[in-house]
């Protein structure tokens, strides 16, 4: 059986539940938070998620993760059989990640902290997230799904990339970046009524006090050896 | 036949060229600038490489091509047959591109305008790549190749990769990031000697001084339209 390692309120852990319930697979969870050793032991970057494999394998990153599940339980297929269509769909996911994501993800310490975003990093963060959303609208078919016909992978990997769009990027450049594509935000809330997506969520919500108090005790630990 | 848009002093672009060398699939390169707008009508995000596949189809995203051919022209192949083995290799290749190539790249803007680098970027640019140091160490075999015995797609793609390390990652820190991680440098000389590496680095050297001006004229004019 597949274990999957991290906790529920990263968005990254969530989109590989999500794949992982979505196949109908069995895995069994195991609640571990960034910085612990538990997670470096089976992490080379010490990142959430991690898979052990039933063949006992620890792999990282989500997208490995994804493409790893799919070839090894292609039943319930996430990405189309023909190599176009598929190169396609991983294109949008990786626009998605590079474009949408990263940029939103810098804002995240300054978020937890308290402390103001500079300037300076939010005129980056603007400027990637709007080649992000030009390439997206090229991309994003939304009929009814985003790559088209087929519910995909892509599927899965925008609709997670999109909460921290909206939590972080959004908010704090106070624009609305996933209005700029028409279609994105009617398919997000299809998306966000399915049964898959609302256990998800349930469950991000129930760990959100845990990892609150995580994130504090980290930054207090990192003020205290701070020199006055 | 594929068609290869681009120009050679991009990493990126060698990288996909590399790939279809070592398949030996007949390509024609097309010579095209970044913000050209003949790139821009072809690629979502205006970023080199694109190809135009034998199907017409254009794909931006060098992992994305990566894939793509591999999975059209599986004779030599350069991904291993076990997806478990596969997966190792993919997570080599997104470790090198998130944690080696990324807070390198960040020094590029200075470096082609003459400017100071600031320390702040410089601090979080070492972080990460002090990760990437870290699980490069644990997850590269050097066996002789970087993922074990097998020369696969993770070779070609770190190649590509440490030449921004060097080029702008370890000058800009003044950081030998390579030699913190054994077996490295020694690889990387093997892989260079190669007949492929040397061909694309002569057309890479070829196409230097015509990039280095386009690079002079995009930031004179984008100097001749701030304000005095």
């Amino acid at each position: 059986m597949i274990t999957l390692y991290g906790f529920a309120a990263s968005n990254y852990y969530n989109l590989v539940k999500h794949v992982l319930l979505y196949k109908e697979l069995p895995f069994q969870e195991n609640l571990l938070y960034s910085g612990s050793d538990e997670l470096l032991a089976i992490s080379p970057v010490g990142k959430v998620p991690v898979i052990k494999t039933a063949e006992g394998l620890y792999l990282s990153e989500s997208s490995v993760i994804c493409d790893f599940i799919e070839e090894t339980y292609p039943t319930t297929p996430l990405y189309p059989e023909n190599a176009g269509e598929r190169a396609v769909v991983r294109q949008i996911m990786k626009v998605a990640e590079l474009y949408f994501e990263l940029p939103s993800r810098r804002f995240i310490p300054y978020v937890f902290s308290g402390t103001e975003v500079p300037e300076s990093i939010k005129a980056e963060a603007r400027q990637v997230l709007t080649r992000g959303v030009t390439a997206l609208n090229r991309l994003c078919q939304f009929s009814p799904w985003v790559a088209g016909e087929q519910f995909t992978m892509a599927d899965i990997y925008v609709y997670y990339v999109n909460t921290i769009v909206s939590a972080f990027g959004s908010s704090q450049l106070e624009w609305d970046v996933l209005a700029e594509i028409p279609g994105m935000k009617a398919w997000n809330d299809t998306l966000s009524q399915s049964t898959i997506a609302q256990t998800v969520e349930a469950d991000r919500k129930a760990n959100m006090p845990e990892f609150m108090q995580k994130v504090t005790a980290l930054i207090e630990a990192a003020n205290a050896t701070k020199p006055n």
